[in-house]
């Protein structure tokens, strides 16, 4: 693998360009995105040059789609005609049911490797890259079966970078991630806005810090989040209805004074989550 | 102020026990509570040693109740009968109206002063006392009018320990923390809850950084919790039928994929709460 091209060189991308070059990758980066995002990832040293996405596929020999999941999908249809055999394709998006599917549909068997890393800050662009984003994080991939040289090279790749490789089918990914992901981001926007709705001062200078961590996701960019809940709606309603059935019961337990099992159910989830997690 | 007593040492009472010590405290610092709770306060050097209220009582110029809102109650009208004049009862109950109301009736005026400090962790107990625990932390008084010299020299003292000390009306104390502190608790703990009620276990391992900062709080102590919820139960059925509104609201944007202005006031809310918070 000597040429990479990242395509999107926002947060997620230009992290993965430093960390590459962190972990000894010493070929070209490319990097496929605006002018303004080019430059800002060539100024941190997440890529080499900034180059159309026509060079990208015609250069490199792994395409690293770290897009909205929208454009993602856009990005999947276009590169079609221009694949050279053998180029990978792979991607980060946070849904993997529409993205699989696209590939399946405009491209050849073994060319693309779904991918989401499960890293994040809710700062975005270039400028916020790290280099240490994916260090012990799980990366999820979505098989589709037949896999080619690159394919392994890229596996390689990502543990040289750190992260924690594990295998999901792409259904079960969207159905478990509307619940770990989807479902907290619109809770603590939600928590948000609803605080922002009081027009009362007081409720941003007096609280614990707990505030600060259940509202800290309500940061993260809406273009990034229209295209998430919108590619895995269905999933995140389930989860959204599962939530709200709770949420009753808990305003139901908080007027009869008889909150012990709910708290009990929750302490239990939230402890092991920590004895449980990479 | 001579010797203090702290009754409940607890995670926030053992705290301020050595917090003081850390100010420079040198006079005697009684410890009411059960053996256990004592012993692991006189081992993490937060207080002298253990005494029965009466002791206390009779001894103390500061009494500081840090126990959960319930019990504060019941030590208020305990204390009555035993109280010399002079003495300071302050608490660190999580909710105001209703223990201001208590000392109100039960104490004589000025011997009382309500205080909340915006400070916790979600680990409970003398063995997770912290000296640092109040620094730049906002320390809430909810003054009734009169004060003695010992409220003088406790309010020196908070400020010694690093507290931001501010005045509050007992009321606007339980309506803002309604919205602040007790929604955003049960909505971590329904989060984990739901999660914990799925059966999945992918839900432990497949996540983001985003879930461990939503359900923090849930980690927290069920009994101290049942009694914030019932000593301030108006309020925060008031917080959660705004959110619960708004949820319902958030739903349909992911269903109609408009979720630009939900995302805006909350991304609003969260950014001025970081440039305002102390």
């Amino acid at each position: 693998m000597e040429t990479v091209a990242i395509v999107g060189v926002g947060l997620i991308g230009a992290s993965f360009g430093l960390a590459l070059r962190k972990a000894g990758f010493s070929g070209e980066i490319l990097g496929v995105s605006s002018r303004s995002a080019t430059q800002a990832a060539r100024e941190v040293g997440a890529i080499s040059r900034a180059a159309s996405l026509d060079e990208a596929a015609a250069q490199a020999d792994l395409l690293y789609l770290s897009q909205p999941v929208d454009r993602i999908l856009t990005t999947i249809s276009d590169l079609a005609p221009l694949l050279r055999p053998g180029t990978l394709v792979t991607d980060a998006g946070s849904t993997k049911v529409s993205v699989t599917r696209r590939a399946a549909e405009f491209l050849s068997p073994g060319a693309f490797l779904g991918g989401h890393p499960m890293a994040g800050k809710e700062t975005s662009g270039a400028a916020a890259a790290d280099a240490n984003l994916f260090q012990d994080r799980l990366y999820l991939l979505t098989p589709s079966g037949k896999e080619g040289e690159h394919a392994a090279e890229f596996r390689q790749w990502l543990r040289r970078i750190g992260a924690i490789v594990r295998e999901i089918d792409a259904e079960e990914h969207d159905r478990t991630v509307a619940f770990t992901s989807h479902l907290p981001q619109l809770l603590s926007t939600v928590l948000a806005a609803t605080l922002q709705a009081q027009d009362n001062q007081n409720l941003q200078t007096i609280h614990g810090p707990g505030l600060l961590d259940v509202t800290r996701l309500a940061l993260s960019p809406a273009d990034l989040w229209s295209s998430i809940l919108s590619e895995n709606r269905q999933h995140v309603i389930l989860a959204l209805d599962a939530y709200i059935e709770r949420l009753i019961q808990a305003r139901a337990a908080v007027q009869s004074g008889e909150i012990q099992s709910l708290f009990a159910a929750g302490k239990m989830f939230a402890s092991d989550l920590r004895n449980k997690s990479c």
